[in-house]
């Protein structure tokens, strides 16, 4: 039987909704999916680790990877960028495993270019009033970068339409629940299985 | 917030496959779904009960409901007639309760005209030398019987391609299991919840 390719996830969803906090429980408990970690020019938050929460580089040396095409979506976000290296997610779907991608709204849309065949997840606050709250909580952004963000994250939740699944994030281990519910069915959709089972009247 | 319809989810698989007893175990423990009992014409096996396993009826009793149209589908099957009575699946959902239908393959391409957005699984045996010692070791088959139904099995597997999920039949438990992750999955698609998103922006 081919090895069965892996299953790109996409999990995006507004500025402040949690993706970080959510990807990183539903890492904890998901030996059979690959994190890709993104590239980023924006500075470490407390506790971010280069290599773990994200790959930090300098302005220059993004741009010098948009020229060679090594990411596969990138976007310029509230004044930094950010990115997906593109060889380390082909081959870790070459090799048969999962790959998640936590991604700005921007990105996900050139991703679905790419891989139209991947389960694009919607993180959605359970309102706009407590997702404020929660970008307010966090403590990183002066009040002019909140109404910034909230601006924005009413323009993405518009692009809702483009994603397969939506999730609401009112708890993140009932968040992480629900993921995984979503990969386990997106791995039995007859259109990804149907080559391992289209000869099996012919044995 | 409009009261959300119930999910229609059919569960469908060559003769033998082991339908009725992946559906027993699944319903105990899944509150949330009611099943769908079918009329039929073939006489109660061991232990099965009227209006629990089926509701059996006389050959001129399920004619009657097909000329009065009270069948969503209906089946002509190695002798015997299965069906669905079609007002209680439709107010079981209009009522926002899921609705699970296990029936024939024939049956289930009848029902996915009227419910295209229905779940389809495909319940599939590990391999067809496995399908046959299931129904070999059911018991209630004459030898010509087997061979009939595994040439029914056979043909009802090429139309694999008409069902969204393929569920593996190999051990009970993982097939309940695999079949409640779809039932989470499908209630998180984007297109079956948009509606209730949609004006999350203008509050």
């Amino acid at each position: 039987m081919e090895k069965e390719r892996g299953l790109l996830i996409v999990l995006s969803g507004p500025s402040g909704v949690g993706k970080g906090t959510v990807r990183k429980a539903f890492m904890q408990n998901a030996e059979e999916v690959q994190y890709s970690i993104s590239v980023t020019t924006r500075k470490p938050r407390e506790g971010e680790v280069n290599g773990v929460d994200y790959f930090f580089k300098s302005h220059e040396e993004f741009e010098n990877m948009i020229e060679n095409n090594k990411l596969l979506e990138y976007a310029h976000y509230v004044g930094n960028y950010y990115g997906t290296p593109v060889d380390y997610v082909e081959e870790t779907l070459q090799s048969g495993k999962d790959v998640l991608l936590e991604i700005e709204v921007q990105g996900a849309k050139q991703v679905r270019k790419h891989f139209p065949e991947g389960a694009f997840i919607f993180l959605m606050p359970p309102s706009l009033s407590e997702l404020r709250n929660r970008i307010v909580n966090r403590g990183t952004e002066s009040t002019d970068l909140i109404d910034n963000r909230m601006g924005v994250a009413k323009d993405e939740i518009e692009l809702i339409d483009q994603y397969d699944y939506i999730v609401e994030n009112d708890q993140v281990e009932l968040a992480c629940e629900r993921i995984h519910a979503i990969i386990t069915a997106e791995h039995l959709r007859r259109d990804r299985l149907a080559h391992k089972y289209k000869n099996v009247t012919e044995v």
